[in-house]
């Protein structure tokens, strides 16, 4: 179905709204939806340039039953940002301005559609960063990050994303403008909005403005890459470690498969073997961190833990980073279905990675597994030839019982990457049905019309106008 | 007026309901509204032992309209846990059970009645503690942290209670049972349930169970008293000292008037000067720390910095904690008028105490201020005579200013104590009608009916019945 856009017209000038079949095709996607070929086409794409031109969109969409999908650049794993019932596409990428930073407080204010990496180099300066950027940092926004709740490697020391916002400025379906959260450290004045809105996926308010809090860079960084001789030595070295109070600033696990790939996208000699990368940020001591760390790996045999010089460091990240990009080109004929993630209770680590790569193996199918190892967090993929119906189903049926084992565990569907369309029909499994009916309870509460990001976080879908059903107050 | 709780009688065995007066007027009271003198006595006191019970009451109160209000330990500040409507006061000091410890995830699971010392008991044998403990810790319970979003000392550290709490069972006004959040250390799976009830002072559902994270206890722990010229010295050290990056687990701000009501009170030789008192957790590197630490302090003209030995820390950190009753005992003609807090952003820290100080003796009345200065927490009282009506207006307008500057430099109205009744009409103006709209939304998504602790949060109160006014849907 498609919706009547012409009113936009009254709404915003010429320049920031289109109805064009470029712009159209290319909202239609994100690297989820790209991947699983998913992905409903918007009616219009707007570009607000502040938060009057959100609010003025949002109300006149609302006021129409509009459904109205923020987009900003794209890098969505579970179709988060993709219409599911068309409409409009609310494009942010202009409101990317850096509006102010507080040095004093550790405090910059930005719109939603900066860079991760513009965050970064807006404070530097001030000897700052911003600790909990995704790897995909350089090509995602602050808005996605906070729609998603995204967290990244340096998580197992700094936390995720929700732990550095302070505060947003939002704009309800209807257009109300308002702020939740403090630019204080604490607050407990009221309820959480600032942490409701955070990870719920544009579903519930429009981010528009966010003060995020800041680190300081540490006076020491360093680190390097462990080989182990088996996946299963890898992971319980990393449980160890943390367990035994490393104090590590990142910890990844690449498993063999994905180290090959990652040796083949980049030409580069990483082994194929199960690896940690660690890196260690301190003030001083960081030697003797080191030590304790290489303590730990010794007693789970590992082969080598070499520290790297500052330029083999970068290749390492680059390495990790380009990860997501080395899966999806390492065959032609295979796509990886849904890459995704899931996160368990540490303790659970590798016996989850375990069970992924038996499956695999057993299902015939490539598995490769790396990601934020420290914090029980696994990416995975599942490879698989689109043209072929029968591995197609059998690489499915791997991929859901992986997320199923790690709801089982006590884990969660996915650790950062959000629900989306992706992930709907684990929620209920998740969190039972009396939690989901309360989040649909609050749903309806912020957005009673269903205008913002349809279709996505809840399991069914009405029949009537495909929009979520939601509970009426009694 | 008086609600009917005879059918509580075919709910629960008479050994866990009451109608007696003591019981009654024990429940008609916390720390803050004892001092204040406010509190309606509830109709009676339920003693719940499981989830199912507290099921129980809850379905029968709501299809009633009885008001329910959760009640621990009554170690509140704002009257949070006191009937504001009479109805049942529902107390959960015996589902006081530390259900399990696992310790290779750094997890424990307690039932809301567990007092704050009971978790460090039960998990110092595995070498780990609870970090966000209030200093009123081994007085106040795990439920009523969660309550209030508490906080405490070494929150400049490790962050507050919201962060450590990882999953909580949770009890619907209806009587519904589910949880929220997840046992894994990061999800992004729905909306964040779980940091919308941490704070929200029992109004949404009732905490039955809650996973707490640990962390593991430093191997060095040190600190110490500094001794400055001034106040605001004092103020400006604590300020750079996080400015600068110093890692301290504690940094407590305590003025002169408090420090004199702390030596009377002890009997110690505290000075009456401004002092910061400090503590250093690490596992190696700690001299270099609070060498750094001293340096800081010495370009604010620190009088004297004495590292204590383990018998000293503690009789400090004695007198710290204390201190509110130091206050409340300084001067039997005094009383101190709504013990609270605010916090500010870091930065303007000495500002704001330097205006609690000027406001108190341009007024003629003692100001005390403390608190967890390297979060930009202050607690202060204003100390009146209760029978001098112009004194406590006095008291009253000096208590006020101080909350509305300390929302003007863009803090909040309530660090860590919530807003109960004690600071209803501070919550619209810190975070303005929009926001506090969708508060009441929210409320009426979880509890239709408002039979959870009525009154409290939200400002005003409804003409008929004496509860809140909810929104409809539309």
């Amino acid at each position: 179905m498609s919706y009547d856009t012409a009113f936009l017209a009254d709404v915003l000038p010429p320049e920031q709204v289109t109805t064009g079949d470029s712009a159209r095709d290319s909202h239609a996607a994100d690297w989820g939806a790209q991947q699983a070929g998913e992905g409903v086409t918007p009616d219009a794409v707007v570009y607000p340039e502040s938060t009057e031109d959100v609010a003025d969109v949002l109300a006149a969409a609302n006021e129409r039953g509009v459904p109205v999908t923020p987009y900003a650049a794209g890098t969505s794993m579970e179709g988060n940002a993709v219409p599911a019932f068309a409409g409009i596409s609310l494009d942010l990428m202009r409101m990317n301005e850096v509006h102010e930073v507080r040095p004093d407080d550790f405090q910059v204010d930005v719109g939603p559609g900066v860079m991760g990496s513009a965050v970064d180099e807006a404070v530097e300066g001030h000897g700052m960063f911003f600790p909990p950027l995704p790897s995909s940092g350089n090509i995602s926004t602050i808005g996605g990050m906070i729609a998603n709740d995204a967290s990244g490697m340096q998580t197992v020391k700094y936390g995720e994303v929700a732990d550095w916002v302070l505060e947003v400025e939002a704009v309800t379906a209807a257009g109300e403008v308002f702020t939740a959260g403090s630019k204080a450290k604490k607050t407990s004045a009221g309820y959480n909005l600032k942490d409701l809105l955070v990870g719920s996926e544009g579903t519930l308010a429009v981010v528009t403005r966010a003060t995020l809090e800041l680190a300081g860079l540490p006076e020491q960084i360093r680190g390097g890459r462990a080989v182990f001789p088996s996946l299963d030595d890898a992971a319980e070295a990393v449980f160890d470690a943390v367990r035994s109070g490393v104090d590590v600033a990142k910890i990844e696990l690449i498993d063999e498969t994905a180290g090959a790939m990652a040796a083949a996208y980049q030409g580069s000699d990483l082994p194929e073997a199960a690896m940690i990368f660690v890196e260690f940020h301190a003030n001083h001591g960081i030697e003797e961190e080191i030590a304790f760390c290489r303590s730990v790996f010794e007693a789970h045999d590992v082969e080598s833990f070499e520290i790297a010089g500052d330029e083999e460091m970068d290749a390492l990240w680059k390495a990790r980073e380009e990860l997501a990009y080395a899966v999806q080109t390492y065959d032609p004929d295979l796509t990886p279905l849904h890459p995704g993630d899931i996160t368990v209770p540490v303790s659970k680590l590798s016996e989850v990675i375990r069970y992924a790569k038996e499956l695999g193996a057993e299902h015939d199918l490539l598995v490769p597994c790396f990601g934020h190892a420290g914090d029980g967090n696994v990416h995975y993929s599942v490879l698989a030839d689109p043209d072929d119906e029968e591995m197609v189903a059998r690489g499915e049926e791997v991929y859901a019982a992986i997320v199923e084992r790690a709801i089982e565990m006590g884990g969660t569907a996915t650790g950062e990457h959000g629900i989306g369309t992706g992930k709907r029909e684990y929620l209920e499994r998740e969190h039972g049905p009396v939690a989901v009916d309360l989040m649909r309870r609050v749903k309806g509460a912020f957005d009673p019309k269903d205008t913002l990001n349809p279709g996505k976080v809840f399991p069914e879908t009405a029949e009537a106008g495909g929009r979520v059903t939601l509970p009426t107050d009694d």
